[in-house]
């Protein structure tokens, strides 16, 4: 059984696992990012467990990575969620010390793969993921092969700006998509919410720091009408947004995937109504809006690995 | 020398040619597409001029044809400007009569291969090629390759709605990017702004249906300020907007081509400023806006032509 190391670097935590062809994932480990201030040490750590991962598992075919910014030449150009300065030469560190295969690209594109190899877009060429934590990130696959752009840098639908509206994103950029639609969007929508309307909430209670997207899906559930609305403001974008995004590639389905995903129904159904409204009478009934097909816990990990599968 | 046959299926000319490898294009020809009440008839008028072109030229590679509305699998989806109804067959019609490779993609596609081949996107593995004519058409190049999505509708740009603007498309769509980014968006900006300002502008005593382009420019030269804010207003939403695309393929270059351009200064003024005003940090200098490569009065047959190029 031929196997890939997937390796997913997120700003607090990296996670390392083994994954054969047919999506087990295995031999499962975790560090903290944050705690190695110099970027030497964190390759150091990391090569060591790859290191030991080889001691353990013949036929390890190649190291597949997911990190915020990465570029197609294989460098992390310093992102705001990582602690090291500069354009980090990862994937030419690690060489150093692992004779593999290594293949790099962002985290959302990694997603993108994984449905594509062990999910739920399995079998189709052309469709977009969408990742709704913290921010909003996103992979698209033309023609069966991921869009990347002149630099690596394609994909960046979270800093899209929509529609008629104003609020800035982390880049100080008007109007993005991901101040909006994302974890902390939501969050931001509910003081939005809570300044807009004189509706009781439990949420008039808490600050903005106390803000959690689980207690906002239980107090939707409760018939908080602040927190429906809220949703509602939050999918109505989204699928405005999505049904635009069609006359770009003609997806046949767009993927939602992360945290925000959990709502359920309180954010799928405004999303699916707004993206029906939309869509061109050309596109009608031809492109699904669907959920993720890998289990939360090991996606990062299959995302990456799945960069090797389509690589080599 | 190789040689292909380019034709380009237009609402009113239908145009023919002979493509040399090397981008000279002879022995042109062209009739009415409107005279031809039944797509039989047409396509028989087509296929004996084509056959006409078999018995003149040797070598002839293939046949590359440009239509409005053309899906992936060979059919034309009855566009708004050709008269025949229903889904129709044109590759399999021309087939039964002409034993030579065919390709058909939309117009807007074949300006984009147009450039790859012979125009200013040589050397491009990303850009994008926007087509500012009657309509706003656009032809997405990823990877190298042509962006089509799961039918042959990707790339329908015209379509994108635009942040903040409510103006109808000839679909019923509000905000579609080409209600105010085309030859018939400038005349409805004109209009827009002699209702808003009280400008004297000779455009006070011309009626919608007798505005042209020409005149437009003409008037802008003059210091016609109404003519002058049409241009800075059209140029912003296509500068703003094309920013926006770039989140979504990073493109090495965005290529301006149709009528609206010959403008010159007026529209590609505000475009560029507002392309950079709008651009994230991270694509900042990266992006070229250019103008075609191609001469107008071939550009059509050209891009036809390049598609045989490109898939043979």
């Amino acid at each position: 059984m031929k196997r890939a190391i997937g390796i997913d670097i997120g700003g607090t935590i990296t996670k390392i696992g083994v994954v054969s062809e047919d999506g087990i994932c295995s031999h499962k480990t975790s560090f903290r990012t944050k705690e190695y201030s110099k970027f030497k040490d964190y390759i150091d750590n990391l090569t060591n467990r790859i290191t030991e991962i080889q001691s353990k598992f013949k036929n390890i075919e190649g190291i597949g990575i997911g990190a915020p910014n990465a570029s197609k030449n294989g460098t992390i150009k310093t992102p705001a969620n990582l602690r090291w300065e500069g354009e980090l030469n990862i994937i030419d560190d690690i060489k150093k010390k692992i004779n593999l295969p290594l293949f790099l690209s962002n985290d959302a594109n990694c997603a993108a793969m994984g449905e594509m190899i062990y999910g739920n877009a399995k079998g189709l060429n052309d469709f977009i993921v969408i990742t709704l934590g913290t921010g909003l990130g996103s992979g698209i696959v033309c023609n069966g092969k991921l869009l990347e752009g002149s630099e690596g840098f394609a994909a960046e639908l979270g800093h899209f700006t929509i529609n008629n509206k104003n609020r800035y994103t982390g880049l100080g950029m008007k109007g993005g998509l991901e101040a909006y639609v994302s974890a902390t969007g939501l969050k931001r929508t509910i003081l939005y919410m809570l300044s807009k309307y004189t509706d009781k909430s439990i949420f008039r209670d808490v600050s903005y720091n106390n803000l959690h997207g689980e207690d906002i899906t239980k107090a939707a559930d409760n018939g908080d009408l602040i927190a429906q609305k809220a949703y509602k403001y939050t999918g109505t974008i989204l699928g405005e947004s999505l049904a635009n995004f069609v006359t770009f590639t003609q997806p046949e389905a767009i993927i939602l995937t992360g945290g925000l995903v959990h709502s359920g129904k309180w954010i799928l159904e405004p999303t699916r109504i707004a993206f029906n409204k939309k869509l061109l009478p050309f596109y009608k009934n031809k492109v699904d809006i669907l959920l993720s097909g890998l289990e939360d816990k090991d996606s990062a990990i299959l995302g990456s690995a799945a960069l090797v599968w389509k690589n080599i």
